[in-house]
């Protein structure tokens, strides 16, 4: 199968991810920072040694900064519901997806108000109005990197600047970002960044994890063991265990580990050139089809992120005749409600598109073939 | 190295187990729910067949009840935090987790009361005190099955009888049980019952799961995306997505399903017995050394957790001295603030020995051995 769902979760993992899970599970796979065994304490050092390489791939001073969540949108929901209190402000976009916009949406409730600042035709949001959004109780900058629909990449050094400026905390969805597009912690004044680990970072699923920087405080909504102050009611104050309570996912976090440690043998600029290379070639042949309308940037940089329609086929038939021809997209809504308004996809949805590392150019071939296919065939 | 520290996490696994999260991280880690092409199909039927063998495990009859969680504490937290408001009254024992303690301190500041229930010498709550705490604002008992400090086994049916007289949400602590004594939703009328899934159900880590009875609401506070209604802001309020936004540990809930069908080839009362073998030797070989205590029930039927301590020596002593010679256990307070008050070992801690179904008479006596040798060669 050609798979080209890479937005959803990478597939397939380098083969060092794959072993060291195995290797861990069968050899060290026991309780980190609960016990003083052999097997925890060895448990616990390739934890630390994720968090380490984490560390210094996001440029991240303090390893213990990064909490291990199951995925990103755990720490979308520690972060967001963490700084958000009644009375504040949050500036986001339409291009976030499900796991902003409903958390989001479930504070509007609670007295907290929300700006959604909208996108021009290619998914970029208005700086000079973002400026603008900013008021008094603005607490909160939540911006998706790359739009998991489109594959427009915001430019967060700017906004993360204005948000400094402002005193006003920044938070990145790095999605579609973390692994494809180099993330500078510093560089960009970011506050909170939410990863996945099985996207980009190309670790197992069971895998993502939350920066939080040292100058914010953020509450937790998660009590437990953590295997520190054992005798005390209270949940201990200090990262990561604030933020870490029950048992790690230790096979997992280990795979990840070397997950991040092949980007980086590989290198980042490298896998970003490789993937434009990639997107560049399917836009390119795609526009030569007039039958398929093209969604989000063409002349810019994007991710490899790309929706697409055909005449008068439903995006979902699109998916279904693609997987008979053994391809794997995504096709529908890609939880993310709000911005199908702005690219009139609301009753459509799209057929998305998104190779990694691991495709190569003759599977854009072959998807193009497959397509022109199913639109010379359609009833 | 022997393992005898099971319970923090069960180590090894059937070799079914690790066959599977690789065949799974090989061949269909896709994305469940999300797209519609084979490889996502075949994440979401195993994703099913996984809830149906756990459904059949505890005598759930429908396996959408079943929500899975990164391990216990997340499915302690929904289910605690998801039932009780300002004003309910909760009855649970001093025996408890922190993963339970720590969830029920924090609700104290919101108008939460808390009745802890004391215990005898060997751990067992009194019934009749059970009884006379209920109160007309008392909304859930939550006890924890198996104590994981002494292995006092809580005669769950009886509390879930008199929680169903008094309409009380029953909730269930399984940490230490699922997977090594039996389980009836129905015969013991539990309404929520939390487990992890790489304990005694022989998962791998990173699993968990909260059973949510068809009779009550449990209120959410994570919120993302589903997969399913995805052009809705709110969270979809039907299980068991209600609860599982984002990416799902597709991988290890695969290796999971494997775990329980390991279970279900023995057969849950054989691997019962045997861990009652297991441990009985180990008592009875304890007891012919007068310089250990032993912790919680001597004659009754206990589970396979076992507290000691060795007369004027630390436990993190004994712990470290027994991982020189091989051997695996936890020492200290084992996350659990409250039960040491009750066994007189709040400046102790203890040694705990925890074995399980892979576990061999030859590593007690071996354990034995050291020990005296610990013992003997005290400074």
């Amino acid at each position: 199968m050609i798979y080209l769902d890479n937005a959803a979760t990478s597939f397939p993992k380098p083969e060092k991810v794959y072993n060291e899970v195995l290797n861990c599970m069968k050899n060290y796979a026991a309780n980190p920072g609960r016990s003083s065994h052999d097997l925890s304490i060895k448990a616990s050092a390739k934890i630390l040694e994720t968090r380490e390489e984490i560390a210094s791939f996001f440029n991240i001073s303090n390893p213990f900064n990064i909490v291990f969540t199951k995925n990103a949108t755990e720490a979308l929901n520690i972060g967001i519901k963490g700084v958000l209190e009644r009375g504040d402000h949050v500036i986001t976009t339409v291009t976030e997806h499900n796991s902003v916009l409903r958390p989001l949406n479930s504070l509007m409730d609670k007295g907290i108000s929300v700006t959604f600042l909208d996108i021009d035709e290619e998914g970029y949001i208005d700086i000079n109005i973002l400026k603008e959004k900013i008021n008094k109780n603005t607490k909160l900058i939540i911006i998706n990197h790359v739009s998991n629909v489109i594959g427009t990449i915001q430019n967060i050094s700017e906004i993360g600047k204005i948000a400094k400026e402002n005193g006003v905390i920044f938070m990145i969805d790095a999605s579609q970002s973390a692994g494809s597009i180099d993330i500078d912690m510093k560089k960009s004044n970011i506050d909170l960044l939410a990863f996945p680990g099985h996207k980009g970072l190309l670790g197992p699923q069971g895998t993502g994890g939350l920066f939080i920087s040292e100058d914010i405080d953020v509450n937790h909504f998660s009590h437990g063991g953590t295997g520190s102050n054992s005798d005390l009611l209270s949940q201990p104050n200090f990262l990561p265990d604030k933020f870490e309570s029950g048992t790690l996912n230790v096979p997992a976090i280990a795979g990840l580990c070397e997950g991040i440690k092949f980007i980086k043998t590989i290198g980042i600029n490298d896998i970003k050139s490789y993937e434009e290379e990639l997107t560049n070639y399917l836009i390119s042949e795609i526009q030569k089809l007039s039958f398929i309308k093209i969604y989000g940037p063409i002349n810019k940089k994007r991710a490899s992120v790309v929706s697409i329609n055909l005449d008068g086929i439903d995006s979902s038939t699109v998916g279904y005749l693609l997987n008979q021809r053994n391809i794997a997209v995504r096709t529908g809504y890609h939880c993310a409600a709000m911005i199908h308004k702005c690219i009139n996809t609301s009753n459509l949805g799209t057929v998305r598109i998104s190779p990694n590392y691991f495709n190569k150019l003759e599977d854009i071939e072959k998807l193009i073939d497959s397509l022109k296919d199913i639109y010379n065939h359609r009833i």
